[in-house]
C-alpha cells in the first residue's frame, strides 16, 4: 500500500535540469517509490497518469504550473519528501562556476564582447523574445529551445536575413562553428566537408560516421526542422549553403532534412547548383529519378551521404563550371536536335535533359503535352528516336539503314535554330557493317554547310560498342572525330554535355537573385565565443571545447507574468 | 528540272533489306537524283513528300503496296530505270550461303533438330503467325519484329509461359545467350553479370559498359519494350530472373526498364529481392526514396547500373539470406517498438522499414494515417520520437534525460507481442554524460522480464557518436552489449536489420507463387543454336559468332493474302 501526494506551484519559473534534478532528488529520499516533476501540460498529466502519478490537485494544474508528486510507502515520508523541495531547489541553484552571472542579454554582451553567438534554450514560450534580444545586439542566435510558434520562427528569420545574422532554429539541436560544438554535437576531426542540416540527429549521424570514414568537417550548421517548410522558405539553409559555398575550407557540402515543400526544395536546389563544389543532398525520403545533376548528388541515407561526401572530397579535380566558346555559335542558335536509333538511349537522354531544358518534344516523349506533332518536324528542342515503329514498316531499323537518319540531319543542320545534333551509333552484330563510313560525311557536310551559312554546329555523337565489335569501335570514334563530331561513350555524359551547352546558351538569367546582407564569414572564422541563456550544461560543454562562454542567469520577465511580459516587449520596441 | 516517276505494286513481299538494296541500286543508276523504295504506310508517304518523291499514284498506294519512286534527270533515264527494277530485285534474291533454305520452320528444324531458337524478323503483320509455330514445335523465340499488337503479345507470352518457353520481343532488338549475340548485340566479355532489359539500347549501353568497365556478362536477355506494360505483366522478364537467379555462373544481375506501371514494379522488384543475389535496377526514370533494399540496388543511369553491377561483382561476400534464430521468439511476439531521441533518426527508420514491414506507426509519421491515436501507447509496430515538442515542456530532452525513455522501454517490454525494441543512443557535447549506465541496466532488465515471462526481446541500440566524445564510445558501446543489445553505429545497418528480422518472423507467405513451367537452364548453357526467319544478315551474323544457324527461305502464307492467311490459320489449330 503506497500513498500519493502532490504539490502545485504556480507560475515559478525553473530549469529543466534543476526540475529533473528536484525529481531524482525526491526518488532517492527514504520511502519514496517514485516521484514526478513536470510542468503542468497536458501530455504531462497523461505521462503521470501512466504511473499512477496524477492526484486530483495535479490534474487540475495549469500548463504553466509546476507540479510535484511522491508516491511513498507511508504518509510521513510523503509529506517529509515534500516538506524538502525548497531545500532541494536551494541546492541545485548556480551550478554554473562564474564569478558574476549577469542577469541581461545587454550586460553579458559587454562583459563578452567577442561573442558572436548567443546560445537560447530558455522554454519555447520565452525563447523567442530572447532570440529577438540577441539580433537586436547583433549576435548570432543558436535556438535549441523548441515549443516556439511558426510565427515567432518567420519573423525572427526575417530580421535576421536583414541583419546578416543566422538564426539556428527554434528546435536546433545541433552545429559545430569553427570546431566548437553547440547543443549537442559530437566531437568530429576538422576536414573539408561542410554541412546544413534542418535536422539534429541527422546532421549528428552523418557527421559522426563522416569522422568514422576517416574524413572530416569545416562546420556543420543546423537550421530548425522547420526552415525548409514553405512558410520559412530555407532563409537558414540558404544563408548556410551560401556561407559555405564561400567559405574556402569547406570542399564539399553536404545538405540534409527531412522532404521539403517542393517549391522549397526546388529553389534551394537551384542554389546548390549554383554553388561552385559538390554538394550532396539528402532529402531523406525525396523521391528522385536521377541521381546526379551537375555538381548534386543525391543520397538516400545518412550513411550513404556520408560515404558520398567522403568520396567527392578524396576526388580531386572537381571541375565546376567548364567554359564554353559560346560565342561561335550565331545569334538565334539555342536548340537540340537528338536523332537516336536506340529508343532507350533516346529516353535516357530525354530524362537527363529534363533537368537542363524547359522542355524536349518528341516522338516518343517523357508527357504526353510534348509529344511532337508530326514525328517528321522538329520543334525547339527535339529527340526523335527514329526506331519507333512508325518508321520501321518495310524499312530496315536505322542501326541497319542510316538513310533517313542522314536526310534528318541535313534538314535539321539547316535550320538557322539549331545550335546542337546529338545522334547515337551502335555498333555490334546485327548493326551495319561500317556506320561511320556513312555518318561521317554527312555530319562533316551538315557542318560544312552550318559555317557557310554563318552558324556553328555542334554535333555530338555517343558511340555505344566494344573493342570486340566487328566494327572497330576505335576506328569508328576516329572517323567521327574526324568529321568534327564530339564522340563518346557514353550516353549520359553525352546527354550531360549537350544539356550544360545549352543552358550556359540560354543563359543570361541565370544567377540567384544578388544576397541582400550577406553573413560575413567571420561567424565561422574567428573563435567562437557565445553567451548562454538557459541549460548551464551548454555553458560548460563550451568551456569543455575551450570556448569563451558567458552564462546569463535568465529569468522570465515580469516573473513569468504574460500581460506585463507584452508591455515590456512594446516599451523596448520603441 | 527533273522528272519523278513512280511504280506501285499490290501485295508484294520483300525483306527490308532488299527494298533498301533497290533503293541503293537505284539511286547508283545513270541520271537518277534520287530514289524511295518504301512500303505504302502513311508515315512512309510523309517521308517521301518531304524529299518532294511523292507522286499522285504514290500517294495513292495503300499500306501493303510497295512503291518504287524516282526521280531523274530526264523521262528516258526515270523509265529506264523502273524497267530495271525486277532484274535489281532478282540479283539481290538468295545472299545467305546455304545449299538449301528450308521453306518452312518445320522442315528447318527437322534439319537442325538442336535448334533451340527462332529468330523471327519478318513484316509486323505475319510475325505472330511465326512465333506461333515456333512455340509449337518447342523452340525459344526471339522476336525482333515491330508493328506486332499488345494481344498478340500478350497470347504468346501466356502459350511460351505454360510451355515453359522463352518469347523475347516482339520488337526485342537484341541478347546475348551463352556468349551468342541476337539481333544487335556488342561481343562482350564473358563474366559474373546477368542482365534482364526491356530495353534494347539500354542494354547494348549498360553491357558495352561492363566491358569497358573490365568486367562481362554471363547472359542478356531482352524482353521488348512492351513486356513490363500492365498487359503483359513482365512474363518475359520474370522468367529471365529466374532463370538467371538458377544459373550458377551469374552472380550479379542487372534489370533495365524504362519505369513500368506501379503493380508491374512492384511485383518484379518483389521477385527480384526474393532472388540470391545483388540485382541493380535501372527503371530509367522510376523514382525512388531509397535506394538499397536488401540485396535490391536502384540506378538512376546506365553508366551508373554498369558501374554499381561491377562493383558488386568484385565485391565478394555477399551474404545473401541471414539465418535468424527465429525460434527464441514466443508465438504472438512480432511487433517492433521503436523509442527515439532523434527525429531524424526515427524519421529515417521509419522510411527504410516502409521497405520491410507493412506500417509503423508513429508520434511522427511518414503518413497522417499512421499517427498514433495517442503518442503514450503503441500500436501494433511503433516508434515513438521522444523529443518531440510534446514531450519536452518542462522536461529536459531524451538526450539528456533518460527517465521518461526508460519508462517507457519497461512498458514494451512487459506486451507479450513485442519481438524487438530499437532505440539510439546519441552521444558528444550536450549530451548526457554516460547514457549507458542507465539505458544498459534497464535493457537488462526488461530482457530478463521478457525471458522471465517465457519470451525473448530483441533490444537493438544505434549509438551515434565518435571516438573523441566525451562519453568514449567503445566503453558505451560494450555496456549496452553486455545488457545483451545487438549494437551498431549506424541507424540505417539497424533499422534494415530489424526490418529482415522482423519480416522473417512474419513470413510464411513469403515465397512467391511457385513457378508452373519454368524455362529449363539447359537454354542457357548449351550451345546456341537457331532457326532464322526473316533478316538474313541475322544468320550471317550468327555464322561469324561460330553458332549453328539455318535460314528459312519465308514467304508470307497465301502470298500475303490476308484472308486466306487466317483460313490457314484455323486450320493448322485443329
Amino acid at each position: 500500500m503506497t500513498v500519493t501526494k502532490a504539490q502545485v506551484r504556480s507560475g515559478a519559473y525553473y530549469d529543466s535540469v534543476v526540475l529533473m534534478q528536484l525529481q531524482r532528488s525526491l526518488a532517492a529520499l527514504p520511502g519514496i517509490v517514485d516521484a514526478g516533476v513536470v510542468m503542468g501540460t497536458a501530455a504531462n498529466k497523461d505521462i503521470l497518469a501512466q504511473t499512477d502519478l496524477l492526484t486530483p490537485e495535479a490534474q487540475e494544474a495549469k500548463a504553466d504550473d509546476l507540479i510535484i508528486v511522491v508516491r511513498a510507502e507511508t504518509l510521513t515520508e510523503g509529506e517529509a519528501a515534500l516538506g524538502q523541495v525548497d531545500e532541494l531547489l536551494a541546492r541545485r541553484r548556480g551550478q554554473v562556476q562564474q564569478d558574476y552571472l549577469p542577469k541581461s542579454l545587454e550586460s553579458a554582451a559587454q562583459l563578452l564582447p567577442e561573442a558572436q553567438w548567443v546560445l537560447v534554450s530558455v522554454p519555447g514560450r520565452y525563447a523567442a523574445g530572447v532570440a529577438r534580444e540577441a539580433l537586436r545586439l547583433g549576435r548570432h542566435v543558436f535556438l535549441y529551445s523548441d515549443n516556439v510558434s511558426l510565427e515567432d520562427e518567420v519573423a525572427l528569420k526575417q530580421e535576421a536575413v536583414e541583419k546578416g545574422l543566422l538564426v539556428m532554429g527554434p528546435d536546433c539541436g545541433t552545429a559545430i562553428v569553427n570546431g566548437v560544438g553547440l547543443g549537442f554535437a559530437n566531437q568530429v576531426r576538422r576536414g573539408p566537408i561542410g554541412l546544413v542540416a534542418a535536422s539534429g540527429t541527422g546532421l549528428q549521424q552523418v557527421s559522426a560516421r563522416i569522422h568514422q570514414l576517416g574524413s572530416g568537417i569545416t562546420h556543420a550548421l543546423g537550421t530548425g526542422g522547420r526552415d525548409l517548410s514553405e512558410a520559412v522558405g530555407a532563409a537558414t539553409a540558404r544563408q548556410g549553403l551560401d556561407l559555405l559555398s564561400r567559405d574556402p575550407e569547406t570542399e564539399v557540402l553536404v545538405l540534409v532534412s527531412k522532404p521539403p515543400s517542393t517549391s522549397v526544395a526546388e529553389a534551394l536546389l537551384r542554389a546548390a547548383r549554383a554553388v561552385d563544389k559538390p554538394v550532396v543532398v539528402d532529402f531523406i525520403g525525396y523521391e528522385t529519378a536521377v541521381r546526379r545533376i551537375d555538381n548534386l548528388t543525391f543520397a538516400t541515407t545518412f550513411d550513404e551521404a556520408a560515404e558520398l561526401a567522403v568520396r567527392s572530397a578524396k576526388a580531386s579535380g572537381y571541375a565546376p563550371v567548364q567554359e564554353y566558346p559560346l560565342d561561335r555559335f550565331a545569334p538565334g542558335q539555342r536548340y537540340l536536335r537528338g536523332l537516336f536509333s536506340g529508343g532507350t538511349l533516346a529516353y535516357e537522354a530525354l530524362l537527363l535533359l529534363q533537368e537542363y531544358l524547359p522542355s524536349v518534344y518528341s516522338n516518343a516523349p517523357l508527357k504526353k503535352e510534348l509529344r511532337l506533332a508530326n514525328s517528321l518536324v522538329s520543334q525547339e528542342h527535339t529527340i526523335v528516336d527514329l526506331g519507333e515503329d512508325e518508321f520501321t514498316v518495310g524499312r530496315l531499323h536505322p542501326m541497319m539503314d542510316n538513310d533517313l537518319r542522314i536526310r534528318r540531319l541535313q534538314q535539321e543542320a539547316q535550320d538557322p535554330q539549331v545550335a546542337v545534333i546529338l545522334l547515337d551509333v551502335v555498333l555490334g552484330y546485327g548493326a551495319h557493317p561500317d556506320p561511320a563510313s556513312e555518318l561521317a560525311p554527312a555530319i562533316a557536310r551538315a557542318r560544312a554547310g552550318a559555317q557557310e551559312a554563318g552558324r556553328y554546329l555542334e554535333v555530338v555523337a555517343v558511340v555505344v560498342g566494344t573493342d570486340e565489335d566487328p566494327q572497330d569501335l576505335g576506328a569508328q570514334m576516329q572517323k567521327l572525330e574526324e568529321a568534327g563530331a564530339r564522340v563518346d561513350t557514353s550516353n549520359e555524359a553525352s546527354a550531360r554535355y549537350v544539356g550544360r551547352l545549352l543552358r550556359a546558351l540560354q543563359a543570361g538569367d541565370s544567377t540567384d537573385a544578388a544576397r541582400a546582407n550577406p553573413v560575413p564569414l567571420a561567424v565561422l572564422q574567428q573563435p567562437l565565443a557565445a553567451i548562454n541563456a538557459g541549460l548551464a550544461s551548454f555553458t560548460e560543454s563550451l568551456k569543455a571545447q575551450g570556448a569563451q562562454v558567458i552564462q546569463v542567469d535568465w529569468r522570465p520577465p515580469a516573473g513569468g507574468n504574460e500581460r506585463l511580459m507584452a508591455i515590456l516587449e512594446r516599451m523596448k520596441k520603441k
